[in-house]
């Protein structure tokens, strides 16, 4: 099925010196340790390097010398940082997108926004593959409003199907809530196509842009989405539990409520008025008090993304994950694993899944090989370049030690025990 | 009312030389410009440098060099840095108290859980003068459950009355919110007194600790309180949005189920499973992923709070304010100066508020003489040090720099419009 890619590392270093992004990779701070590749930037992206300034001039002047003066500056954030994400990475124009609180309380917000939008219907659909977050927030709303969460089946490998989406869809419905990039298997929705189905029967549409945002051009005002969420650790590159953003359609961020009626998304905030009156707009979806560090390395992040372009970003995650796919069938194939990600470039994410019924072990093998890859349950072995800043020697170089591990089999003799962090 | 204390400002210089806290002052940034006096530790707290120092270990070293491996480290950080606020400043055994979201999100968590903990009752009580926040978050509530926001009256200088409360009391309450001590007065709430009113008709306590944590001791677990809520950018300093923290006291955090239904408060998580199984004890309390960066610069404020001693924190405090209410009777009452908070220290938190018709333009002119203070609608002027690093002399001069302005009234001149932030 692939292409006859020369399977030299000479042919790794030729695309790298071809690579127009070539020159972002000496913007992110590395390991000490040369030969360690980092492919867990579906994960955790690295450190960019103007991010560790903005937090020292942040934490050092404005804040350490500011101090509470600096909010002047501090307090439109969330919104500006937002309208950047917009513009950039999610085809949403201004006041449609605001940083805000994590991934999971922002879900929890816009889902219960959804429910009180769509008052005759009570049901919401997800897949049974979604992330689990997604599922578990989804079913708590359900369980308090005696709501329906009704789950599609998803394949392991290919993410949900337009069949099982149609075949749950009926006038019940008011939301259904799907990941643009699946986070095992790395497959993308048809975004466009899916949210149409949902409005044809009438339900609003939800995108988890976790996996996505950073990697895959996102039209989402092209694709009429409703509501959106995504974090901003893993490809936007802004640090461990940096905050996450939402998004609301613009003729219904007015509309909308959401239930966590907190101070920041007050009118007047500082009036400090008797009873809530919510901020006209996106901000109206903010609840308590922004960490503002955590906003500065989302926008240095987004700064970074912008100037090497969501485009060449896109050609470049496609380019490393088919290399990776093409080493794999070469390689690896002999010895038991199975691509378990779309092999359609235009289905797939920036992060490649492989099965291996031992994955676990291999997972811990690679680690002590000097490669950081993930481990997805039950026997998958997860993949994600950093397409700003891996090189194509990286994905050949981890490729190779997969290979020997693979072929020499020590990994058997590891412990099976699974107990990591993501 | 006031002893007579010298009002020469030998006499603060004195009071410096003796104190115990005294070197705390060099663990902290300051503005470039010595003459400035910060007496705003009630909105953000300064700037620790072992603060300073931990966030670019964080960034450079853990995240920057150890990328996603360092999620090891990072995992247990919210229920340790919240057994770490139990065991200095709050009163609270392990177990207890987490690291997670704003003040906001998680007070948004405990009122829900507290409603479900008591199905039979339909009441929430507050008061009317409580932080904006509190009192829109339960107003939200209220909408969504169908449920009542019983709003007991406050005097606007002394906090909420116990009379108020009983008589606001009956076998529909399910929960009470008061804050410790009132962000405007600073007036203390009796814990264990309200705590015992309120468990006597059958209802739960939950105390915002905001205003309180970090300067007055707080016996969480000795007062019988049920739930808590604080934020750490006030005294606990920091940062600007760092993550709050909350309570559930033992008895409770097994039978309480919070709203949003997180995978940080999921029973192994990384396991993924299909359906939510609440962590024990504090964890199911947690939601999405944490704020790293801002939960280690809440452990190291607590670290300083701890080395400084809260009760040596608390008389340092009680010096400060009884000081500046003495130079302020003396100075400012000729010129429409009248003390807004409780006289007596025993009822009084960290911080003085002083009534003045025209506040919104003194303040103004507060700041422009160098003095940071707060103003706080309609017509007050907050004034909170901070107990680790505000000087005696510090309060002198900003007395005496207010004075001035009170005497030569040039703050007329200034515009009268309210847009500022805190």
């Amino acid at each position: 099925m692939t292409t006859a890619l020369p399977l030299e590392r000479t042919y790794a270093e030729r695309l790298d010196a071809s690579d127009p992004l070539a020159k972002f990779r000496d913007k992110f701070a590395w390991p000490d340790d040369p030969s360690l590749i980092y492919l867990d930037g579906n994960s955790l992206g690295p450190l960019p390097l103007a991010t560790q300034a903005r937090i020292a001039e942040v934490v050092g002047r404005q804040w350490g010398h500011g101090q509470v003066r600096s909010w002047h500056r501090w307090v439109g954030l969330p919104r500006e940082v937002g309208d950047l994400i917009g513009r950039h990475l999610i085809g949403a124009a201004p006041g449609q997108v605001l940083v805000s609180d994590s991934t999971t309380v922002n879900l929890f917000k816009l889902a219960n926004a959804a429910l009180d939008a769509k008052p005759g219907r009570r049901v919401m659909v997800t897949d049974d593959d979604n992330f689990p977050t997604d599922r578990y927030v989804l079913a708590g709303i359900a369980a308090q409003r005696d709501c329906e969460l009704r789950m599609i089946h998803s394949d392991i490998d290919l993410g949900a199907s337009e069949e099982a989406l149609l075949a749950a869809l009926d006038q019940d419905v008011a939301l259904v809530s799907l990941s643009h990039v699946a986070y095992r298997s790395g497959a993308i929705a048809d975004m466009p196509r899916i949210t149409k189905l949902v409005h044809d029967a009438g339900a609003l549409m939800l995108w988890d842009l976790c996996h996505s945002v950073g990697t895959v051009p996102i039209e989402l005002d092209a694709s009429g989405a409703d509501l959106a969420i995504g974090c901003t650790y893993k490809y936007l590159n802004a640090g461990p539990g940096s905050p996450a953003f939402l998004y609301v359609r613009e003729e219904l961020t007015d509309k909308l409520s959401q239930p966590v009626w907190g101070w920041f998304g007050q009118k007047n905030q500082f009036a400090m008025g008797p009873s809530y009156d919510p901020a006209p707009g996106i901000e109206h979806f903010a609840a308590g008090t922004p960490s503002i560090i955590g906003t500065v390395a989302v926008e240095e992040g987004t700064k970074l993304l912008a100037e090497a372009g969501i485009d060449r970003l896109r050609a470049k995650g496609i380019a490393l994950t088919s290399y990776l796919i093409h080493l794999a069938d070469e390689w690896l194939a002999p010895h038991g694993f199975r691509l378990a990600s779309p092999r359609e470039d235009a289905r797939r994410g920036n992060h490649v899944t492989l099965y291996h019924r031992d994955a676990w072990r291999v997972s811990q093998a690679l680690i002590a090989a000097g490669v950081i890859g993930d481990y997805r349950t039950p026997d998958r072995l997860r993949l994600g370049p950093v397409p700003i800043a891996t090189r194509f020697v990286d994905v050949w170089d981890a490729l190779d030690r997969l290979r020997q591990i693979a072929a020499d089999e020590t990994y058997k003799n590891l412990p099976a025990e699974v107990s990591r962090v993501t």
